[in-house]
């Protein structure tokens, strides 16, 4: 019954700089969903992981995302190995995509060996998005009739440890963009990101 | 981080009669504004609390709704008194409008005396929405530089008891709709409404 109470650091509190780029584990959308297929035929249903880490500026919630290509966003997270634990898996692939330690492209998302875990403090499931069949669709359910979804994305409320330093690839920005510009503007930011609003309300910020 | 699990029963676990209507408290939009103008006078910000009752059928979840005069909907529940606690307060009110007994229209909403509870469970919080001005729109957030918002609304996942006797007041329909239905339908629902698939992602649901 009780609300949760969050406390939001202001953006100025991180540094962000540049480190080696992450190319892109699949070169296109179709070579994405290849991918996926032949993962489901090897291990069974895809999950996949990804951080809404919130700020805020002048005392209004922002969320921390990823640009690539000047194009899309996403938030940070990755696909996690067969057995491989949420909260730690998480962890792991934000240290690899945000932390200044060494570049290691290999060692990002699944391919390579597991990350260290850092210090990020992994918070309460925010949604649920299942994948029905090898096509770029989500939903925020499992729709009816279907028995083998392909994939379940899960979003985890992380918080960004005060004054942390994040280092972002050459290849991508990392963007604070305000709750106000994601409500009702899915077609900027698809149904996923402009649904993180509504995830959030129930939350009371206590901006530091 | 645990997952929250939330046994559904089935809409068939439940009876529906009919009882006597109860009229809506405003003839109008504009009239329900310009109470809520006299009200936040007097007393201040606007708390409504509502109950987002789930059920399922077929393993698929539905929400309980009230249609009124064929036309729009509405989730259960309504504003507060000043200085009621939100928890009694909205299963008062769930109580006045779906419980079977006798139809007591002079104690629906913040009108006439406290009605009784019931054992209505009263659960997460699921949603804030906040009203900016005297206007119909509201938002998840509060918008930037407002700092006396007039309405705050309150979203609650509420367990209905199983077989449970929802009385309806006849002047209404109550409605179980599914989520597949709800969900990028604000068109037809309203942004407040379309948005619930979006806030119960997070719940593991038990079909019984």
């Amino acid at each position: 019954m009780s609300q949760s109470i969050i406390s939001l650091h202001p953006l100025s509190a991180y540094t962000f700089t540049v480190k080696e780029q992450q190319p892109e584990e699949d070169a296109s959308v179709a070579a994405r969903l290849q991918r996926l297929q032949n993962n489901y035929e090897d291990f069974g249903m895809r999950r996949t992981t990804e951080a809404v880490l919130v700020v805020h500026e002048h005392g209004h919630p922002h969320v921390l995302m990823i640009q690539i290509a000047n194009a899309f966003f996403k938030l940070p997270g990755d696909y996690l190995r067969p057995g491989e634990a949420e909260t730690s898996g998480l962890a792991a692939r934000l240290e690899t995509i945000l932390a200044p330690s060494p570049a290691e492209p290999n060692s990002y998302g699944p391919r390579g060996p597991a990350g260290e875990a850092g210090d990020w403090e992994i918070g309460d499931c925010l949604a649920e998005w299942w994948r029905p069949s090898f096509e770029t669709f989500m939903y925020p359910y499992v729709p009816p009739h279907i028995t083998k979804p392909k994939e379940c994305k899960k979003l985890f409320l992380v918080q960004v440890p005060p004054t942390k330093t994040l280092a972002v690839p050459k290849n991508m920005k990392l963007l604070a963009v305000p709750l106000f510009e994601l409500y009702d503007n899915s077609q900027r930011y698809g149904p996923q990101l402009a649904a993180i609003p509504h995830l959030l309300s129930r939350y009371n910020f206590v901006y530091l």
